[in-house]
């Protein structure tokens, strides 16, 4: 199994993603907490029968996915004052603790004879979850015990009050997330019991007779009128017999990564294969190019194979992070550059399109077309509406802005890991980092403009000389990569294992590697199967999947058609969007002013040449509001 | 005003028409029938409280149009036992009307207090207009004035209730076909004073304080919680001050129907720019190429110009031939064929997709595009679920299926029009008509294989020779039409005003035009504005647009793609789908084959050429269901 290196010992110093992880410590942060203040979050474990605004289900969560995020901040960046912020909220929330651990604001304020009765839609163990997430975060950042105390009394009620013994409930969340986070708090506290819970959490789900429909009975409901399928919840059939990533996205994503965690944990193989075959499923017949996922906004779902709308995709924020937090899980299972492929994917691409360059504003969908005048004239229907339209300061259901800002808090962690003397270098981003290999402490340093550049030069600086192994990572993108050690090229053929090239030898302080990655602009299509993007391409350049703006291309973007001989070029833009790099080209349209007043013609084949702009996806909308469009039809 | 030759008067002897209006009558006509009678239509009359299936407020609607249509079909094919069936229906309304006229059976027998008191919900007026339809339908094809003079007493009841002056209410129906059928109503009894309540409800509607807010207030309901804008219900501003088309479509059209009859009698010229100013925003703006019309399945709507998908295309069978009424009734106030040409589009395509070739089964909704395998997995979505899919047997809202049956019954009125001592010819189909004029009958006999073949020969015959106009409409899909008469070239330049062409001489017994449109088949495109158009052609050859089906080119028609220098032949094919021209191509598709488990590649620009045929879009799904798509991607 791939240990990943800490976020804490990782740091960006590049013009890509530093920038980002400041603005998320020093704009973003703080907005969330304002937000969670303004709307109550914040306060919500003192309040009265009688008062306005209720603790809601979901609260403890959005709380818990905060503090988290502050907690990878705090390890990374001190800061006295974020910290006592913390730690007031930790101080009281413990103050609600019941005696037997129990831990949920909303059911110990407002239904406390309840507890335990609505797993399906309730989200108690989600909640749980979260909270644990954020304690094993926080612990490991301040050294602080009190927190993760919490979590593990918590934790212990839990695992005493489910499972498969007598007298035990036989549940499991409608929204999982209690899986991954045990598994968590496992390797926090230590404390086998937790990895034991969260394997009885996958072993049980789906089982038959179905815990949903029992409970829901319990609750003098008929099952057959719940709101949602089996399929919604992930709960249909036993997780090892199911063969497609269906239901609600983040739940499936959210699921995937606490059975890949068990799976690691215990070497179960079955298992592990149900953690292939689902990966497979999502990334083989319902990913989006930008790496979202959920093409239906109906139940945040998946829909079915190669179903993957572009206008009215979903692809929910935090169903795109937990398509990252699936693919981590399963690279550390196995050092396959597929893994690390699609998680650079869905972070360069449709995690990052999340939030504003400003750290202000988020979105909740992430469609691949963008068309404002439409989506305001259809309420109601699969488009979203103005949230899809420019991103928003918050959200009643507000699960994706601390989403991304725990993700973008953590980055670290998905840079580098470690196997025995190996270390594996998944992502290039300018920076430092350092562990402890083969005996001795080893500094890296990343000198790169990725990626804007596909030159990356490594120093490899152990304590003393050693002899390991340095595995980087070819991306699936890249055609072409040429390896250097101290100026030599390195024949890479034979080294070369899933996408790894591994590069073993006596490393001496300042040894430098130099990989030079070619990176032209791409033309990508996708498959035939998938009817929303034929005759179209996406441009891709490295790992950034790009788009048209109105603000670059003027309207109508769908009558823009790519001649597939046109030459695309890329073009460093310094003050644009926060400086990156844009595709400059030529294309063909058709010119609205030559039509009379007629909807349909014989077609002409008359075009024009127009010059046209494309922009990373990833910060679209950042200017003003307008169509956008990844797929762009070819000529 | 031209005078529309009446069905009664035309006969259809070709192979298109003919047998879809006999399997009409043969086939659709008493399933209807039997539909009506299983559900409890037939019968509501004798409904007593405790019983189950009380009268829904639809169901006059439905009993109405089936009997408009059973009247029509006994003006050409006279047939004792379905008069008996209409009598018996007629017979047993009657018995519950009230004796102060008002007839509606749901008020009458559920809720007598209640009667208009949600005009902007409960179809009160719009039942009646129906009836009201129904009972001139039957007055002239059986010559009976039972159902005339029931329906009489109701107008005027309903002039007596709603109106300016005092004591009256200033409603209007919040589903439009009032203010047409009123119109008819007056030219069948004769009655000046429906006309002007024709007119009230025409000049009423829109009008501020909104009438649908009082009654609302009045029922003790807040106005601002009804479940549609007043948009929905074209009540958001005086008729003469709306631009757009908007709201549901069926509405829309009904009212645009009821304002042309009302202007056209009235000669109001406020109301003809209104009308004009609604036509272009309908057929310049927000139809399908089909003919179709409503592009939202929610709310059944308009949305905004240009925008028209596809796949979720609502279209429904009941606006497409709304838009006919429309289109007919602009044409009787102005001999342009602009307005023939969205009729017969709408016609021969949207329209006609409607019902199946063995008219037992019917579509709501006329997408352009279908996916069944994403229809399935979308429950809930735009998509319209199995419905879009392959034809029903009936809805539960059953609006569809007779408005079918009356439009095929009542066809022939479409064809031939007169004013003063002209004929004008608005449609091509072989058979007979025969008219007074000049003095004279005369019988028109068209021989033609229209719309296969573009040659229409037409043998005027008056009693005796005498000097009028035959006008003859030059399609606007037509660039190059030739016109001999017995034998002679005819120079058509001078003689063409608004698409007609005008031919005036003394005509004899057996005189004979030649009429030769040629009917290449074309490649249709977009407006670039249309975003699910671009880079796509639709096929069309005469008034038919084609479509392409997964039982004739296999899954993924998406991916096929029309080399714009590809050869398209026009095929007849007898023994297919009643006897059709298909199109016969080669195209270009990529085979999935080839491609490994990636869902995105480089583009590489491989294809292979494979056949396509198209098939008429109005004979689409009867045959395996499966995809479907009209608009095919150039290569």
């Amino acid at each position: 199994m791939l240990q990943p290196v800490c976020h804490k010992q990782v740091a960006f110093s590049d013009s890509f993603w530093a920038p980002r992880i400041e603005v998320n410590r020093a704009v973003t942060l703080p907005i969330e907490y304002e937000q969670c203040r303004k709307t109550g979050r914040i306060g919500m474990w003192e309040w009265k029968p009688g008062q306005p605004n209720p603790p809601h289900i979901f609260w403890d969560s959005d709380i818990a996915k905060w503090l988290e995020a502050a907690a990878y901040s705090l390890a990374t960046h001190p800061d006295a004052k974020l910290e006592k912020l913390a730690d007031d909220v930790i101080d009281r929330m413990a103050r609600i603790q019941l005696p037997d651990g129990y831990l949920n604001t909303h059911y110990i304020l407002l239904e406390p004879d309840k507890r335990w009765t609505h797993l399906r839609d309730c989200h108690e163990l989600y909640c749980a979850g979260h909270l644990m997430e954020a304690a094993a975060a926080y612990a490991q950042a301040t050294g602080k015990r009190k927190f993760l105390d919490i979590m593990c009394r918590y934790a212990d009620h839990i695992d005493r009050t489910f499972g498969p013994r007598k007298g035990q409930k036989r549940g499991y969340c409608g929204h999982p997330e209690i899986e991954l986070a045990l598994v968590k708090l496992y390797r926090a506290a230590e404390e086998r019991r937790y990895l034991s819970a969260a394997k009885y959490f996958v072993d049980e789900r789906g089982r038959a007779p179905n815990y949903f429909d029992q409970e829901a009975r319990q609750r003098g409901e008929d099952p057959a009128h719940a709101w949602a399928r089996p399929e919604y919840y992930q709960a249909h059939r036993p997780l090892r017999e199911q063969r497609d990533a269906v239901g609600h996205a983040v739940r499936a994503l959210y699921l995937c990564s606490g059975m890949a965690d068990v799976a690691s944990e215990t070497g179960d193989a079955s298992l592990v294969a149900a953690c292939r075959r689902l990966w497979k499923s999502v990334t083989q017949r319902r990913m989006y190019i930008t790496g979202g996922v959920g093409s239906s906004r109906h139940g945040e779902r998946f829909t079915c194979d190669y179903d993957l709308p572009n206008e009215t995709a979903y692809a929910e924020t935090c169903a795109n992070i937990a398509l990252v937090f699936f693919a981590h899980r399963m690279l550390q299972m196995e050092a396959d550059g597929a893994y690390a492929d699609v998680m650079e994917r869905a972070l360069y691409n449709g995690v990052l399109s999340g939030v504003s360059l400003d750290g202000k504003r988020f979105f909740y969908a992430n469609p691949l077309t963008a068309h404002p005048r439409a989506y305001a004239a259809r309420p109601g229907d699969d488009h979203g509406g103005h949230t899809d339209l420019v991103r928003q300061e918050w959200f009643g259901c507000a699960c994706c802005p601390p989403n991304i800002a725990r993700l973008l808090a953590s980055l670290g962690q998905y840079v580098y890991a470690q196997k025995g003397d190996a270390l594996f270098v998944h992502l290039y981003a300018g920076g430092g980092m350092n562990c402890e290999i083969a005996g001795q402490r080893v500094v890296v340093q990343q000198r790169t403009e990725y990626p804007w550049q596909g030159k990356v030069l490594l120093e490899v600086a152990p304590g003393k000389p050693a002899e390991f192994t340095v595995a980087l990572r070819i991306p699936g993108w890249c055609r072409d990569a040429k390896i250097r050690i101290d100026g030599k090229a390195v024949k890479t053929v034979g080294l070369t294992r899933k996408g790894y090239v591994h590069l073993r030898r006596k490393w001496r302080p300042g040894d430098r590697i130099e990989l030079a990655l070619a990176m032209p602009v791409e033309r990508i299509e996708s498959r035939p199967e998938i009817r929303s993007n034929c005759g179209q391409v996406a441009l891709q350049r490295g790992p950034v999947v790009y788009c048209l703006e109105q603000v670059d291309n003027g309207p109508d973007l769908a009558d823009i058609a790519l001649p597939r001989a046109a030459k695309l070029t890329a073009q460093w833009k310094p003050r644009l969007l926060g400086g990156c790099v844009t595709i400059q080209g030529q294309a063909l349209r058709r010119d609205s002013r030559e039509w009379d007043d007629a909807l349909y013609q014989p077609a002409t084949g008359k075009h024009k040449r127009v010059p046209v702009q494309a922009v990373p996806y990833c910060v679209w909308n950042n200017r003003k509001p307008g169509e956008m469009r990844v797929w762009i039809r070819e000529a």
